[in-house]
């Protein structure tokens, strides 16, 4: 995290995890998710919070989970089912659920796939907030398998030369087993910057960064940029790689794999429609094969 | 590509697709290389310079290629095969063959697999120089499926904050169907700008970019570069995002994972040594899941 964005410690209210986690489950429970779901819910929120991903804690997500679940936009007792499946491969339609709560239960579909067939892919649509994306990658590492998590977001995202928002911030979160080594854990948002970051910027009073941002017209903002006024006079998040000659094609390129990945191949209630509360998830599980090496293999042939 | 790159009309010599294809088939047959091989290996070659990617066509590899099976790097028959395997999944000894050859071998088992279980995914060790990554990728979408190719090459670009390169450009391919529209192809470096851009704005006297690259003691060059000059004072590539605060923590992430789908996975003959010749390469195929939309799908239980 860049030293800016960190809380000072005589500013900060530290509070223990359960009694965090104590608070935080009832409030699901409140807005009438089962009593089973509002512990896992708590659990991702929390989980964020211990890994210091403030953008995705308690603080800064739960507000608006209340609100979704007030206004009806997030269905408490979602009734999601699979929709299409292979061995491999299954397409989930989440009936309007959180994200938070799906998609582990979706990991674990592709978990189950992967133990059988060494590979498994879910994707889930009509769907809701995803929460932090490594939770749900590193639900594979205690299969000892590699986990994925991709998440196809509102358009707040230009794309390269563009002057309106066409993409999410789209992350992308890999977990990897490392036997005695804690886990390989990437995650991170294929925009410049996570969009929450521009929240916690304007309550923290700094500065954004150059190359974060771009004006109403689309042109990268190559000077800092107070967050306060920028909200006043509008703007656009600008995908990795902040201009084309430092490479935001790239950025831009790896967002559109995300919404494919994510967001069309789930196929139900997905819309790149500015304001929309749509989103859409895809998870992967990839096991170690077992066959020792130099046998064979299962499928015989060696060669072409 | 940047209008720098383009080379001019009066500058350039013209040259038909089979008359080139009828040159370099031969140069791959006297390096001992099978004729069906040679023709494949030329059709690689072919298509990166009728797609405009120039770093990877004839002019830039054939050279290089034809040391390495002078020098004895590159094996002109290898005896490559399957050495792990599940239904979904296959791990490739190449026997140092070229992975130009080999890997459009690798894409076919994994679309076999793909037919099967719905997935299908390879990685290929003990390996040599790739080609353009998007043309084993785009191997996919002849059978309607989504296809990905990564490699994990020698290292030349530095992790953030980094002084000796550790990661090579790393680059990801996605191929994605699109039925009577022209399909989606993604191919970058995870690098700021592929490693051979740089030979080429030496040959056309241009300069290189702010952010491209560092110096030796791994500041990131935020003027412009000249590359004659570079090369006698020493170099790395920069990640994707160029700078910790323009966020290249996240190409140096996305960088990792393609070292270890494409590299430490493989398992055979990887390491990230300056100068090896290693390489590993990754590919993948994901078919459409053909049951109607609310089935009850093939597992049968819909909800956990």
């Amino acid at each position: 995290m860049l030293p800016q964005f960190r809380v000072s410690l005589d500013e900060a209210v530290m509070v223990q995890e359960d009694n965090l986690r104590g608070t935080v489950t009832p409030i699901f429970e409140r807005m009438g998710v089962p009593p089973e779901d509002a512990q896992l819910a708590a659990d991702v929120l929390l989980q964020a919070d211990l890994r210091g991903v403030d953008t995705h804690g308690v603080s800064n997500m739960l507000r608006s989970y209340v609100s979704g679940y007030q206004s009806g936009q997030i269905n408490p007792r979602p009734d999601w089912k699979i929709v299409r499946e292979t061995p491999g491969t299954a397409n989930i339609d989440s009936d309007r659920g959180l994200g938070v709560i799906v998609t582990p239960k979706a990991m674990e579909i592709a978990i189950e796939k992967a133990k059988v067939v060494g590979l498994g892919m879910v994707t889930i649509g009509n769907a809701r907030h995803l929460g932090m994306a490594s939770y749900h990658a590193m639900l594979a590492l205690k299969h000892d398998m590699i986990g994925t998590c991709m998440t196809s977001c509102p358009p707040s995202v230009l794309p390269t030369f563009g002057a309106e928002p066409r993409l999410g911030t789209n992350p992308i979160a890999v977990a990897v087993p490392a036997r005695n080594e804690p886990p390989f854990v990437f995650d991170a948002a294929t925009s410049t910057v996570a969009g929450n970051k521009i929240g916690i910027a304007r309550r923290l009073g700094i500065m954004m960064e150059p190359g974060w941002l771009a004006d109403n017209e689309g042109n990268p903002l190559m000077e800092e940029v107070d967050p306060a006024d920028r909200e006043a006079q509008g703007y656009s998040l600008l995908p990795l790689g902040s201009t084309r000659e430092l490479g935001s094609h790239k950025g831009y390129g790896l967002s559109c794999v995300v919404d494919i990945l994510a967001g069309v191949l789930t196929g139900v209630g997905y819309g790149a429609v500015p304001g929309r509360p749509n989103f859409g998830h895809y998870v992967a599980a990839a096991s170690r094969a077992r066959l020792p090496r130099n046998s064979p293999g299962l499928l015989g042939a060696s060669r072409h």
